[in-house]
């Protein structure tokens, strides 16, 4: 019945495995189809190679399964607030709603979620992607860890977002403190593209740190440029 | 007659190649049948490409070789030593014992071990695979090394695991100060699993000390979550 | 038409991949033909595995398209104002004109550009390929973002050459603040074999300071035998 | 006439490529038969996939091309020196002369060789290979440069062993300070051998000091142990 969905979904989570975000199963891509209320996600710890667009799983904004036979991934909540939370954000242009989701635990962003620290904007790779930082959470507090983890780590998310008064429509990575990366897109294979993107970004921006400890973020008249140069009405980046 | 066992210690073997954990030869993993009292382990010096199951070597918990034309590996009596001892101390749950023990000189963890330094949780990727640091034994003493010394790393591993009070059944990776790691698992494709992901953890580690020198361990409420995410009978991870 | 032209700008895009010098689409190779007053680039935001020599955009150097459907490289006008330019400034010799032009965001040069340093002549690797620092440009004023973006970063580079006194012919590799690389030769071949370089060169320096942060440049008497042994009417290094 | 010679060059010169010890043509590698008094080394600026037994180039301890219609290395007077000298300072027992050398611009060596500092023993991957520290010369003066820049070379490195006191037969690596690493052993294919071991060592080695910058080298029991488990009369790794 969700066929492209499923197929949507499979297809990122093999993104995953082909750009080295993960090794192993950890990692997770979904797609999201919002008339529908529902989106496919990998089923939890089964290998890449493993994979088939059938055993993706279906679930809806409530959390239940509507298609599929395996259980779903440990971080589905964490998708489902994601989907729910920012379908309310973003900007009422219905081609910039969140439709697809990953996490990864690639190896320079989680590093930058271990050390707690937001990735300034050190250059146009990172403005050409977002103009803000990209924000790092708090920790979460053992209430809610305790209560529902990986709900309240959407909800932590949604949080940090409010707090920094972020658009999720333009910022579309996230690093988790202790944790790692989640990011999303108008696809699930927009949503792993900055998955990839992230990790690079985050690996020049420690460079930098390593050559120059000192090195002051990007002036913002060339962030805004770059950001216009590929996103907007004037955008003139692509064919 | 141990072909069941020569054949997981080949195929773990194989594992260290394809992750990359060792150049040339440097690397070993064994397999334990702890009804026959055996393991299967590596024979000395020779490359991933030419292994075959039959050219395993099964040695005795009394370092006899009981099956095998090849001379076994080199740090042979360690795997030994680690599974006479942490049979002992591993808890009586049979399915919990120690099965297969990898020996790697994979990048990161060497250099850790090289600076003689545990390994802090920084993050949620170690905490799923253990909620200590990952201990880095002292340098051996000279009477030791001259005594019997592949027999004595594992009595140095044995030590330090008594001395900090550790489980092997749940802290399964280890680092010998200015050699390797050392790790375990229930089966000798577990604890090449487990080199694998302690080479990650090891990279990530020193990335975030790179990004952030000043970086604390994870809070021990998020540590204990993610262990039990994965471990335990409330484990809810996988299929 | 320009068949050739276009086959030289296609085969230098694809080294931009099979060299890691860029994911996506981020980097773009031109091939230039001075005597016809035009060059070959790469289409804007096309993968390199779907190019093909006839999709290569051509363009003369008051930037009109003069063959091709597709619309070119954003960075178009950066080459467009460095072909016309350093024209001028390099040397009578024709065979030392410049050709070919790379632009890429590999990973160390973009960090070294990031951190809005020039690139020591730490080493042999470097004074094969130059015998100065590869320079890096100021950040690029509000005015002349606001202006011509991409016109007003060739200018840059060129004012950048003007001011530290540098002839293209010889120094082929530049890096514009918190951006990333550009790089040139007497082919769209050698500017993108310059990228190559230039990023093994960086990712040298990078690890140079973290071994050693007081490292000073190699001697004069070294990096002047090192390019003279390439370069020039006494060069001996090739057939 | 020098058909095995010529094979055992081209076979360790594939090796350099295939263990990403150099890009394009940066290194080579040459095979070196005492009694006949000749070599067989790379030809000039060839890329290794275009090299073929057959091109290998023959040269004779003056320096004479013997066979062969290609230019040889750059490096080749490096070479001829040190099969002259070291020859020499070797111990009496034929079969640990040196007969084969190879030189790369493998990264972290390169690394190291720029910061002009030699590598300590930080640990047993180290010590499998050799006792004492990898020697970084001091930078050539000018007069050296001068003169006969590659044989000179080559006599840096002498004067660096002679200096140091180290016996080439048990000493195989060198670092040329600015410049990058040669290496011998007693084949062309042991010489590529230790070139990939020391780019690991380097690498290792530099990420220590990255962990902890206090690092202590490994005590000297240990190192001595570690040597003599793979050299001597009482080797006992490997079949």
């Amino acid at each position: 019945m969700y066929k492209i969905l499923r197929e949507q979904a499979y297809e990122a989570n093999l993104e995953i495995k082909k750009h080295n975000l993960a090794i192993y199963t950890w990692g997770n891509s979904s797609a999201f189809d919002p008339d529908k209320g529902v989106f496919a996600i990998k089923p939890s710890g089964v290998e890449y190679d493993l994979l088939k667009p059938q055993v993706m799983v279906v679930i809806d904004l409530d959390g239940n399964i509507v298609e599929g036979k395996l259980k779903p991934s440990s971080d589905t909540k964490t998708h489902q607030v994601l989907y729910k939370e920012f379908s309310k954000l973003t900007s009422e242009n219905v081609h910039a709603q969140v439709r697809g989701i990953t996490h990864t635990h690639s190896t320079f962003a989680v590093a930058w979620a271990q050390a707690v620290k937001s990735v300034p904007v050190f250059g146009t790779t990172h403005a050409d992607h977002g103009t803000e930082e990209i924000p790092c959470t708090d920790f979460m507090n053992p209430e809610a860890v305790k209560n529902n983890y990986e709900l309240e780590t959407g909800n932590l998310i949604v949080q940090t977002f409010k707090k920094l008064n972020l658009d999720p429509t333009f910022q579309q990575m996230v690093l988790v403190a202790g944790h790692g990366p989640f990011t999303w897109g108008k696809s699930a294979a927009e949503s792993v593209y900055n998955s990839t993107v992230l990790e690079e970004i985050c690996k020049m921006a420690c460079l930098t740190l390593s050559i120059n400890p000192e090195t002051k973020p990007l002036p913002e008249h060339i962030i805004k440029k770059h950001w216009f140069r590929k996103h907007g009405k004037d955008a003139y980046y692509g064919q």
